[in-house]
């Protein structure tokens, strides 16, 4: 018996990505037919070998999905990682991990939709591990957030519930992306960006920090707050 | 033959709620069990009703989704609507509807789950008609962003990502808000519609409205900008 884990880094006796493809091919089915509608016979088809060699790749179809889930968030991270790595303040780190969560959601939206889709199919054990691995990720966000406050840079909001926000506005994007919408991926970071460093609200009309604006708020609308 | 639509007028023959009871018990066996693996008779036992008199209020199990997701939008947009209506200007506009799609999402968070897990489930049709129903609600949205531009209020960012994002950052609460974090409805809003409308960033600190930050800029954060 293999573990899951084993098995990513095993690889065709040709070597090869042939493991990739079977996930690929899994992880399209399963998000076009649902999990329990896929049969093994299916990505066997779909990846064009024999249904007996899939198994030396992988032992049943939850491995197939549980790997690919758990790949959603470690590939997720390595991007996460890679574009922050070089960003020297908290204000460019964050712009960073926005664009790169929108990229990678982008990217990779049948693999996402998967994970929200199909996650609650997991076992337990193995919903724990990846909820671990996602902790472990979302406290990387929390940490730019805590490291910004710290500087006197942002806000003094709520980290959590800031990442969560955040995370929202970008993984969301799963839902409504669609090349034919005729957005860039440019104009989405740049909006997203834009909003999470900027709000919406003019930084020379009234600010609104209050939670209720007043009416004498309103009508210093148009004058200079600062 | 009677529409689906014309089922939720519908009511028992001694009046109540028992429409409403069964689509909250068809919502959340739905949620729970996934709606292939629902039958009519897991609903009448939810309900505590004898699976033939299920008929009287609706016709087939499709139509229980069917009405529960077109009444997830619907719902939504009523409260929307009840919450914007006495706003004066485009920032009260919006931190409102803001507010409005946070609680919304919370409450009803199996039936907004429900509608992402299952809306696939929907014939073409069926589809149609919720995603136009979607559209109107989006449009309104929309609108408050156009109007506090064309007031001068808000940045010129393009109004339908600046939607997307802000709805994505709310209605994505349905994946990860749970009672027992601690955060309350209030705590959320205020994280929220903060983050929208005035972004993290220190409105005394260096703005970010470049794409890339410079060196300069980045010298300058501590220099108040306007």
């Amino acid at each position: 018996m293999v573990t899951a884990r084993e098995r990513v880094r095993r690889r065709a006796p040709g070597g090869g990505n042939r493991f990739e493809d079977i996930l690929r091919a899994a992880a399209e089915l399963f998000y076009e037919k649902g999990y329990h509608a896929t049969t093994m016979q299916d990505v066997a088809d779909r990846v064009g070998m024999l249904k007996g060699s899939l198994y030396y790749y992988i032992d049943s179809k939850e491995d197939l999905l549980y790997i690919t889930l758990d790949q959603v968030i470690k590939k997720g991270d390595d991007y996460f990682l890679q574009k922050v790595a070089s960003a020297r303040d908290p204000i460019e780190k964050l712009r960073r991990a926005i664009e790169a969560e929108i990229e990678y959601v982008i990217r990779d939206q049948v693999t996402v939709g998967l994970f929200l889709h199909e996650f609650d199919t997991l076992s337990e054990r193995r919903q724990r591990r990846i909820l671990a691995r996602m902790r472990r990720f979302q406290n990387q966000y929390i940490e730019i957030i805590r490291e910004g406050q710290a500087a006197g840079v942002f806000r003094e909001l709520d980290p959590r519930l800031a990442v969560y926000g955040i995370l929202g506005m970008c993984n969301w994007a799963y839902r409504w992306y669609r090349p034919d919408l005729g957005f860039t991926l440019k104009q989405i970071t740049t909006v997203f960006t834009s909003l999470i460093l900027d709000g919406i609200v003019k930084r020379d009309s009234a600010a609104s920090n209050s939670p209720r604006r007043t009416k004498r708020a309103a009508k210093a609308r148009s004058s200079v707050r600062r």
